[in-house]
């Protein structure tokens, strides 16, 4: 009980290494090559060498269950270890854990074809090339997955794809090559029968990158996210993933276990930010004294030790019960840390800021750019409200009236 | 991992049953006996009936962790009953695992003579008398136990005590037999060594119980906590615990285990709150539907379940950690519960007595009076504020820049 | 702007001396005296020689807009003085402006006949007599009014009453002599024209004080808070107010000046609490120093005058429009208001609460009583939330689609 | 009470007016020519057009007491005024009412000499130039400004200055002519006698703009926040502001009114957000029902307009004490508002992007811009905590024991 398993912990001494010798000190570079590129698309060279090292100590595609293709490690065994990735924003795709190529890499081991697979699943979790995945869109309120507008009309051998996505993170990398597309076959099914998804390689004629959003001013460079026409794209029908009409069913599957990963990440970086709301306040001196002598300042540190500590467990629980009941039991729980892990990374990284002072919220420290991102997790996967809505209907379940 | 033991399960099972059969049934009974009683301050005759019949299924001394004495549980084990005993105000001494009878239980197993054993143990733990603990005093801040103005003065094979305490809860109880009282033997000694603390027969002259506090309108009759005057008091030398000037020691030990027990049942009496609040919603109507149909209904409740579910994660983690680890590493997480529990209860409790209406605050329903526990349990060990300094503390310490 | 008027400048300065004078040095008296009675529900001697003192002093009735009947202060003029009133829970009596009877009076004296005035009117303003309001009802949810379920029947020239109340407060008060129930008299009318309002004397065959009603354990004695039965009830018709149907009405009216008063007294016991805190705080000490000189503890003293600047601020202009611009055009205020104060005395005195340890929690302290009035004020003219939902619908009012 | 003057009725209309007519139709402009700029530091022509427009009605100069250089409103008057200027980020500046030149120009007209005010107030007052203030330093805590390391040392007829100042907002826009700087000319004299200001025009040789700020990923250009270093920069006597040893007592002045704009601009910007969001609950569909029509949703925009309102009349009060009684007596006001408006300001945007989904948090709208605005004033004069130890100061005061 409350103990990792045996695997974990080595895997996390491992880890923890790996940071201190490679990914730290190569923060700044990374941004220095990237600040030094023409095209802010493209990706600075010491990315390639980290994910050799990283490839070179095991330290790959520990995200994947499946045994075969990647580590085989359960949730609960992989979520201390995402933790740590979290504290980085270059560590992920070092480690090829990031965000969307591990849900894409998931659905291609589970639901694609041998010959899907052979094309697109081998050079992603090689980290060769990178992929994205076309949900949402803007006119339609995406927390309802049934307002999904995009058709997929078979002509043929062919189907034709038009529609409009946005927030296809990835995209705008010079080196995605691949989009999981959703979008609707048969408008007449039954709901949750209508939505298929479908591989669309990047070059296809018909697709364009429109443009890509910032986040809070943050562009997010070289990943980025793009908004992306398909204007009458032609792909071949075995593009479809597991069969016309199942694409309900992958979102479902996707979406656990994509989003407990951006759950656990999130306690890895506000890990870090409270670390450096204790280094600041230990140096930094007003009014005469250390700012770490200051109760104000010291209740704020204990708020966030609290709240980190509270949504590590919750998540740590919602991974073993995935990994031992399954996604569908444990819907409570999954809702539950997608409310917890955005709020509490924004509580805590906030109040960080609020020690660093201006200093916080500018390009000198991670903290603006970490909040910016919280934040959006407060939204990405559905709003805290949608969450709430799924626990309180298992909460009043069994009080209803009419059951 | 976030599995409980089988040990823990059984009891579970058995102790749930009881709940449904004898306690929630007579939680009425107790009321309206306590009500016909000529003095407030005896107990209603059905106590002891529960007493008995939970003593013979075996549902006796859960708490305490000695196996000689009692059940020989780990605080891991125990915090899902404990659990499930806060969930009724009578249930604690119904099966003899009530504050502070516990806590002094535990201090005499470890600590006391035989003899001691022998006169006050063996009554406790048989549920024949009941004891207080007086160490609270009006006119110190009690968070800061050096400030303790008591004194305790040898003179021959005596103890000389004077001195006055409050809060004393349970000394209102006509049952209560013994005190043990925290005082000063040596005001000249180091800080930690001037403590010193003694059993002191409630019923020795110069002990006077001057009145009872109540805690926002409630007098907690029977139990009931006093003031308590020590005028000259005079103990045999024998009386005191583990030796003079060890007091403090003895408190130290005394707190972690015997606060951890209020937060495992806070946890079961919010697990109540919040079973009310469904009732209540699923069947009261207001503007046309039920509450249970309002969204700003259900997102507290979807709030209330996220809270309860981390604390007692947080909970459950400090109890292993106090079983593995000990308590004074486990410091961190303790001073982190005691903050969490209380205050979570509180707004569990708050939320229920707002969708209670009027009905929540009045005496028809338990929800006020387990309000006005829940909000002095951020108090009764240290306010929220002291807890919260520990873990900044913990958490500065590596940063300190005079290491 | 944001200037008292002269008017309320000079009773300010005469109210206060009065407080200091007669009415902070007998709340102690008043407790005694209450104490010593053999029946709580009989009042203390102190208040009739207080009430003396204020008449004697025209610090009386000055709640009544009305200048026939009463002291003719607008809203806005009495907000700073009800303020004051509210300071101590013995106060609002001693001036004659006491709840239930303030609002029950405004209602005669717009709404009553000669006769009703003669009879009911001038003994309540002389302060001879008291009076309930009876609307609430166990079993319906009472934030709607249309749910009330007491039928008022007309048989011949009398109205037969039936239905059961609770929540009539001050009804338990000897001196009680009044009822103002609102029935239905017409099932079938339209929505708000099917309830009436009739004067009940209490003494009339079938009216039932059933029990009293505690809020937190406190009894509110000698005032408290009564549920009552009537049973066949008969009244002569001359005993309806305004007309037949016209019940919905009259409460619209009642509601808005009565509980802005509450507000206003919120803010005045909000202001002792804080007093109290600061006057703790700089006297006791812990861990070496006084508590004010705690950062943790300043930060909340800031927040407590903060909120209650604002709530001030908030309640003096929605006074400030129900007097130039009616409580129609001002109802967005008021239900701020009724959101705004009452959270904010909570919190408030629940700081006050906190910095007290447990005395704050006890009788020898003003504190936890007042949080729990203020607690209840969350409920007692509808839920908070309801409040806002009626916020919201004038926010969203230009926006709206259908329109 | 309550009531705005005519005067401020006047130029209310007026400004509203121009507002719809001309500031929200060209915002957009703004941007599109802004993009299509060679270099972001230019300012695009849309800017000077439209502040001839507002020159010609007579909207020019509305901060500037002084009614010889400018518009002669009183704080409470000119209140209202710059909270609707503060709806739209192009806004300030086109009726050059735009920070940090306000502060500037009220320094130079209050304390100028008449060389001064013709060389550099004049030109600023007819919006030909701008200005930036020189005062927070990386290296050192500027909540408290006796930090300040910057040197100006006399050297004849010069003044030599030698320091570095970041987050000296404004300098990066080409027409950025002057800095007024900050620094020590006398380290020993006593604490708040050390500080000069001076003024500095930005060509002088030895200023260097060495790069510019990012503000959660903004870079706010063409305003732009800027590190400047100062290495031997020479500068006439005649430059000094008021005389040496001065500089606090200007800061003290500056500060007052120079900060309320920013509240009064909050109030501002926390009204268009709350707008938006009705504007988006509106129109948005997600589960068969607008958005306006959820529980959760209409909770949270009756707590935006709640605390909208009571942030604002603070801000009123304290824009009205600061003209009746001084800054100095209104400080404890100015602490409250400092701390409440950009609160709420981050409340109120907040729950709006959360409403708006992804599209709240990128460029599409601009909430998340204005959140990081609003955020980084919870900063950028002094800390929520320092403002809360300045209330809490005043408010324990009567209470101390060594007075």
């Amino acid at each position: 009980m409350f103990e990792y398993t045996e695997r974990t912990k080595q895997l996390q001494e491992k880890l923890l290494r790996f940071m201190d010798d490679y990914i730290y000190p190569n923060e700044k570079v990374f941004k220095e090559q990237h600040a030094a590129l023409d095209d802010p698309w493209d990706n600075p060279p010491i990315l390639e060498e980290l994910k050799t090292k990283a490839k070179e100590q095991g330290l790959w595609n520990l995200f994947l269950p499946d045994s075969e293709y990647g580590a085989g490690l359960s949730n609960f065994e992989y979520a201390p270890l995402c933790e740590i990735m979290g504290r980085s924003s270059i560590a992920p795709e070092v480690f090829n854990c990031a965000a969307p190529d591990t849900g894409n890499m998931e659905i291609l081991a589970r639901y694609g074809t041998e010959e899907q697979k052979e094309r697109w699943l081998k050079p992603l979790l090689a980290g060769e090339i990178r992929s994205c995945f076309g949900m949402t869109e803007p006119e339609v309120a995406s927390s309802d997955a049934t307002n999904i507008q995009t058709s997929i009309r078979r002509e043929g051998d062919e189907y034709v794809i038009n529609g409009r996505k946005w927030w296809s993170s990835g995209a705008m990398d010079k080196r995605c090559k691949l989009a999981i597309v959703m979008g609707k076959t048969d408008p007449n099914a039954e709901l949750h029968k209508q939505q298929s998804q479908i591989l669309v390689p990047l070059d296809t004629p018909g697709v364009t990158i429109e443009r890509h959003l910032k986040v809070f001013g943050y562009d997010h460079a070289p990943h980025g996210h793009a908004e992306v026409t398909y204007d009458n794209v032609r792909v071949p029908v075995t593009n479809v993933l597991l069969g016309e009409g199942r694409g309900f069913e992958i979102a479902q599957g996707r979406l656990g276990p994509g989003r407990i990963h951006h759950c656990m990440r999130l306690i890895g970086v506000a890990e870090r930010a409270l670390e450096a709301a204790c280094e600041r306040v230990s140096e930094r001196v007003a009014f005469g004294k250390p700012l770490a002598a200051q109760g104000a300042v010291r209740q704020d540190l204990a708020r966030s030790r609290i709240e980190i500590e509270q949504a590590r467990l919750l998540t740590l629980k919602a991974a073993y019960m995935m990994d031992t009941v399954g996604n569908k039991v444990a819907r409570r729980e999954i809702a539950m840390i997608k409310v917890v892990a955005p709020n509490m990374a924004c509580n805590v990284i906030d109040r960080a800021i609020q020690v660093h002072g201006a200093l916080g919220v500018c390009q000198d420290s991670f903290l603006a750019a970490a909040y910016a991102k919280a934040r959006t997790l407060r939204l990405a996967d559905g709003p805290d409200e949608v969450h709430r809505e799924t626990i309180a209907k298992l909460e009043l379940k069994p009080y209803r009236r009419d059951k």
